[in-house]
């Protein structure tokens, strides 16, 4: 089973590590790392690189498709080699798959029209302008689609995937490979859950304007 | 301020990436993927390549050290450069830390003697035979030395150690920006959790003895 994670200048990189850590763990899963052309991609803080060890011309039928989010995803919305590759990988994928904003891409090459979909929580107005049905949960699945909700939510969507894939065993089984128990020191991780003067200020700091 | 991630050949990469991306949450916070040379560096599965961009050379006085783990850890417990620089730095920063089997690291180079710690879960054993107290946290401050239980769980503890540094507010705020909300499909992430038969398994298969 092949899974392709897709990046692209300025991505996020937990987005794209988060569920490349949780597939390791499932046997017999191939994970490719790939971009426009072979090399270092670098993040958008200029300060982390993951290489890309094929071109996305080398990798046309994955079984698996993950699309990190990042602020380098508004490059890629009305078309270009990303755009065009990842309709074409859809056409034959047995999943399709997003983390935070990366579902602005799948929703910009027409994936998620009227589907339930997730992204960050600040990118919610533009995924529904760009067609999809926003969704409040950490991860969405609407037939082969799914997404995650921002940044860290990869790892729980990941896992999710995992259990649809090989079941609920192999997904405890890469959940406890990665330790993921998770215990924030603080409850502050969704709008819902943050003081509302921080919640108010990423607002208005975001490059995305509400919902 | 500086916080160096000093990464190695056939490192984990989300014990990595977890805490990096919790810290560009941090204004001010100045971070830099090291290594004993500039280039890339293969985690443990040979598929992810995340760039060093500095050498350890380059960077000796780090206010924040950062040591991931992964089994390439084993390479370092008894000399050679990472060991070296790492006693180095010790003797000048605010904090040094540990994500996953990167305690072992630290307790190798003689950092935690008599020091509450923890590791990954299957490396506790190991742990207490390089001198340190281990603890069944997520993450153990002692003094001003930090580590984080196995992969994932670098994400709490930079969390943690954003809040000491910065308070709690900071950490709230970098909670929210990687929407860290996490919702877990299972509850099999500790041994404590995951069912007996799975952790009997992982047990058997691991290269550490046990406790």
């Amino acid at each position: 089973m092949q899974v392709v994670i897709a990046i692209f200048d300025r991505f996020t990189i937990l987005d794209a590590v988060g569920p490349y850590q949780v597939f390791t763990q499932l046997p017999g899963a191939e994970i490719i790392v790939a971009a426009q052309s072979r090399g270092p991609v670098t993040d958008n803080y200029d300060v982390a690189q993951l290489t890309a060890l094929a071109s996305l011309d080398e990798v046309p039928r994955p079984d698996i498709v993950i699309v990190p989010g990042g602020p380098g995803q508004a490059d890629h919305m009305t078309g270009g080699p990303l755009k065009e590759w990842l309709v074409a990988a859809d056409a034959t994928s047995t999943w399709t798959t997003s983390v935070c904003t990366g579902s602005l891409i799948l929703a910009g090459a027409g994936l998620l029209a009227g589907r339930a979909a997730t992204t960050n929580w600040l990118a919610m107005g533009e995924l529904a302008r760009l067609g999809a049905r926003p969704c409040e949960e950490r991860y969405v699945f609407d037939g082969k689609y799914v997404t995650a909700a921002g940044v860290s939510a990869g790892i729980d969507m990941a896992l999710a995937l995992v259990a649809r894939i090989a079941g609920d065993e192999a997904a405890r089984g890469a959940q406890l490979g990665i330790e993921y128990d998770p215990h924030p020191p603080f409850n502050a991780g969704s709008p819902a859950t943050a003081p509302a003067e921080l919640v108010a200020a990423k607002r208005a700091a975001s490059r995305f304007a509400s919902a």
